[in-house]
């Protein structure tokens, strides 16, 4: 079952940390988990909650004794330097801690007094990733996106047969998987002109982004057990923001037959903190109408809570910040906005697809969601779809262009749901900046 | 560079423990590591190294102080429950290791009299990965199966543009690999046949074997740092055999445009015993030479040392048992005999292709060949090719036949090096055996 809306969305409730009811990405009906260390310290990395512009130090609320019973398998969980142990516990144990969270921060709590052992503003700490990432995997869930990139590699066969009936997805990979903020180096690969008799190897010349949303796995699932869709959202712990980098050129020219490898495998940017999906609750959305004449997804895909709730109200922006743009102190240009509502294919269904085969899924395992682009030309979540392939260069506010990124330009994603009546969440940022290529291998 | 041959590989060493002077895949020249238990016991995992029929306990040799300092760094290294910690040392360590090993096996060491201690029977252990895999690429780097396999698929593009020059990889699923031995359940999936309107899910029915060569990754690579083909060898450990079980019908559905997902990520089996690439040195053999008319390699994946010894004299063997036969008694029937010195593309190539974007290697990476298939029919690597898409199904020698794997059959790969002058080095065997699919999801 879809969590339900509970008293930790009232949007009457205030917490006594002042930044958190001030139009925060972090208000106390969010209370997202990352896993974060005080900055230019050696001490292990733990887990925290985001409030306003503090952390939350789970650990010293709970060696403050501020966690009752209730509350103890998942705050004990949280003591270690990544999210694993708390995403395995399941459901209930998530919302028992939520539900104490909110508490204890709520306007009112006697934690209050003990602010300065409590927090850790988040500016003096770094953000490592969530979680210890298993595997990686990666979808292809925007019918636009797929269309859009279909037509540019096979205006022939733009949208595959198989797209309205399989979640497409790939593998992705693992150890290149970035907290937000790290710099990211332009990769160098292979590339071959359609003209030229043969490819060379250098820096990629078009590098690009992907707004993607992603999701944590939950408690795992066993080798050769499916899960049924009716257990999906067991299983899903949050989301997040990831920001796939793909080199255009290399991409174009290796990925047949066994699709992308080198063209994404050089970084993979996450988000710092995951927004559980109990967080989410009020913006829980009918899943994508599909148009009369496409085929309904085969019964395993299919699920009534899906149907009715399977989608999440969630909308997605890309600003970029160049070089010039960051030296001028300029803020950073907006160059779209998309919502996860258009997405074909439901996180539920992704993962249910997933373990279809007996595949198991572990604890922290990340599926990201593909590129989410909308039907407007404003809603295409990557620069390869806003330039058309570089044939169609954007124009920047100060006069600069874009066909791909280039060396210096900082880029960010970001997330919010908002409905009317309840208290606007948002996802932070997901943030990186391009550093020159190295110098090559050999 | 290249490990060099040593007095370790003299031909005149005799074990004391009998078993391995007597034609096993396990001499004193070989001294493969693994990961093994007391069968039925729950103590945890240990490194192990096979002498004939016999398991080398090096926690044990290390305990009663058979390591001197030069190996100590490595003998601690086994203290963990996986390979990675012994992988990540780097060569001058396990050159270290495996002389001191030689010499504690060797007949006349004054260890023969501690037998009891040292050693565990291989049939009173039960065998675990040999590491903790946290990604696992998979390559296509046979150009005869890639030719075969493309002529089914693509009749009208067999052999894509880009083979000659990218060694094609993919991501594979690290949750899913299995120790060999474990079973293999045949996967649901979704399959569609050519005049069928719509994909139906069910139960694979064209299940397949990949007979494979795996190499675990030693010391890591840092992220954006591309690794020179004159490095490769020092990033490698050692080798493996791998069967990917591949469901030919949800591939051929599912694989446009981003390669194989679910038909391959219910199950890849890793053979035990890791060879190490020490143990290899006698047999290592120029690499393939490409036909006149084929492009060189770009310069990136060119190497003098390469060129010379970058290929492993390697036979390759697939046996198949069915259930029949195993209720007979009979022994497994041989499908096919492959040579690894066919690849189009070395392992050394394959590492440094994976890294020339900046990717990030970890210790204990497993990167996989793809299927060994040779120009014979005798020795393609997969039944996909044996039996041309099951046009030509297979006659086995109590008059079964074959297309696909079905339920009860076991599937046995087998490799082994032979050189004139030294001893044979056997790989084990890398087993599984399929079970029916589970109930659907949903």
């Amino acid at each position: 079952m879809i969590p339900a809306v509970d008293e930790t969305h009232d949007p009457a409730l205030r917490s006594w940390v002042e930044s958190a009811n001030e139009g925060s990405d972090f208000p106390i009906q969010n209370l997202p988990f990352g896993v974060f260390r005080p900055a230019d310290s050696m001490v292990a990395p733990r887990v925290g909650i985001a409030i306003g512009d503090m952390i939350l130090d789970v650990g010293a609320a709970r060696g403050a004794g501020h966690f009752t019973a209730a509350a103890g398998e998942a705050a004990k969980a949280c003591m270690a330097p990544a999210l694993n142990d708390l995403m395995a516990l399941g459901r209930s144990a998530w919302a028992a801690l939520r539900r104490q969270v909110s508490a204890i921060l709520r306007q009112g709590s006697s934690a209050a007094a003990a602010r300065q052992e409590l927090l850790v503003p988040m500016a003096d700490a770094d953000m490592m990733l969530p979680a210890r990432v298993n595997d990686y995997s990666d979808f292809y869930a925007s019918i636009h996106h797929a269309t859009n990139v279909g037509s540019m590699f096979r205006p022939d066969s733009p949208l595959l047969p198989n797209y309205k009936y399989v979640p497409i997805g790939y593998h992705g990979r693992a150890s290149s998987l970035l907290a937000s903020g790290a710099h990211v180096r332009r990769p160098n690969g292979q590339r071959k002109e359609p003209d030229a008799p043969a490819p060379v190897f250098g820096p990629s010349r078009s590098l690009d982004y992907e707004c993607e949303v992603g999701i944590f796995v939950g408690p795992g699932t066993m080798l050769g057990e499916p899960l049924p869709m009716r257990s999906a959202a067991e299983h899903l712990f949050g989301f997040c923001l990831v920001n796939d980098w793909s080199a255009r050129d290399i991409q174009s020219w290796e990925y047949q037959p066994l699709g992308p490898f080198l063209s994404k495998s050089f970084a993979t940017t996450v988000s710092p903190w995951v927004i559980t999906a109990d967080a989410l609750a009020p913006f829980r959305i009918p899943a994508f109408v599909r148009p009369v004449g496409d085929p309904s997804p085969l019964p395993y895909l299919q699920d009534d809570d899906d149907a009715s709730r399977g989608g999440v109200d969630l909308s997605l922006e890309v600003f970029l910040r160049t070089r010039s743009m960051r030296e001028r102190g300029a803020t950073p240009t907006r160059l779209s906005r998309a919502h996860f509502a258009d997405m074909y294919w439901t996180m539920a269904q992704m993962l249910v697809h997933h373990a279809s085969n007996g595949c198991n899924l572990r604890p922290g395992d990340l599926l990201a969601s593909g590129t989410v682009s909308g039907p407007e030309k404003s809603a295409r979540g990557c620069m390869l779809e806003l330039t058309w392939r570089g044939k169609e260069p954007l124009s920047l506010p100060d006069g600069e262009t874009r066909t791909f990124l280039e060396d210096g330009d900082e880029l960010i994603l970001r997330g919010e749901c908002v409905r009317s009546g309840y208290v606007r969440i948002g996802f932070g940022e997901c943030r990186g900046t391009i550093l020159p290529a190295p110098a090559g291998p050999g």
